[in-house]
């Protein structure tokens, strides 16, 4: 049995609104996808404007159609901003937002907690198979 | 341009492996999917175990097909305990484990930031639908 102080339970969705609740859970949803928090992290991590060409580079094994969607959807909801200098070729570098370091700022304990849980989660799933090996 | 030191920056993932990073953002995506975090909350708000019927009635318009599929994803990981009681009808309850009370309490300060931030990722992204109104 879990112990959870009153307080803290109520607190859960305290003066939220069903249309608040819903559009943070589409926000997260958002953000959670398998590359928004990648290009985030590489973003903080330059600490200033990048080529599309150097965030890909940095991202890891993402397409540029998918990274081009990602950036899109970052800078549409203000975490990243896109400049684009008119030179020859024509220069395009992205850059967090005092938003996107926020988030970023924001998800960085989470981020912790699940790593530091990992291997209790990873025992949970093996326990799991074997009690249905066990029970097949 | 966004300031932020070098601890904080060199910080995102450091000590972390390749494969750590990546089975944390795919653990990240699973439970920002479009319930789990409802159900989670739900079970925190509850303090105490549920039956099936309640955490559908309180997690809001969710197939029963979906809501087993994500409290089933949820045990798994070891978020949440499914228990059998083997009475005439047989009776289920779930009940969030330590786990699952420490992943929401680790969740609630972005959540809250997030809804916060509401009203500016709303702003920016009306400027931004303006802009292309204004560029068609």
């Amino acid at each position: 049995m879990v112990t959870m102080n009153f307080d803290e339970a109520e607190s859960f969705c305290a003066g939220m609104t069903e249309a608040e609740d819903e559009a943070a859970r589409e926000l997260l949803e958002r953000i959670s996808g398998k590359w928004a928090l990648a290009v985030l992290q590489v973003l903080g991590e330059a600490r200033g404007p990048l080529r599309f060409s150097r965030v890909l580079e940095r991202t890891g094994p993402v397409s540029q159609k998918v990274l081009t969607q990602t950036l899109r959807m970052l800078e549409r909801e203000g975490f990243v901003t896109r400049t684009l200098y008119p030179e020859v070729p024509p220069r395009v570098e992205y850059e967090l937002t005092e938003l996107g370091l926020g988030l970023l700022r924001e998800i960085l304990p989470l981020w912790r907690w699940i790593v530091g849980k990992l291997p209790e989660i990873e025992r949970n799933r093996q326990d799991k198979a074997s009690d249905k090996a066990a029970a097949a």
